[in-house]
């Protein structure tokens, strides 16, 4: 399996949009994407634009599959201008 | 619910050891905490040595509960030695 922590920080005030989208996200890959068996948002609490993405993959089909989905593409429309910078994605092998 | 990304740093040589000593800790987390819906050891594919923890706990009391097991006390005793530094623990809320 493939675990992925994806941050991403957000601008002041945009954190509910943020969360909307990416709850409408997470419903769509639950739904749809059994490779995808975690797909978890989480918050910091040191600093509440921060988020952290903790997601699991099958294998890297299953990342595809999940990245090449019309949700995926809009979603990422949709977060990109409430976000500072780029998001920062790390990928790992889940033991 | 509440995540935890726990990163640890292991000395060269000590993975397989260190996995090992995970894999039986895990093992009696599935097995005894039901407040534990996740505790997944990933390992980073930059550095090897580098491992980060997904974990999701129902709330406060299921990480103390978890914390306070004798596996866990034993499973953190058996690591220290094979680690480089702290290691360093985030709380997220997970949403």
């Amino acid at each position: 399996m493939i675990a992925v922590i994806a941050v991403m920080t957000v601008k002041d005030g945009s954190g509910a949009e943020f969360e909307a989208v990416v709850a409408e996200l997470a419903a769509q890959v639950r739904a749809n994407e059994e490779g995808t068996p975690l797909f978890q948002l989480t918050r910091s609490k040191a600093d509440p634009n921060i988020y952290k993405f903790m997601e699991l993959y099958r294998d890297g089909d299953a990342i595809k599959a999940h990245a090449s989905t019309e949700y995926f593409t809009a979603a990422f429309k949709a977060m990109a201008p409430l976000l500072v910078g780029e998001p920062q994605i790390e990928y790992l092998d889940a033991l």
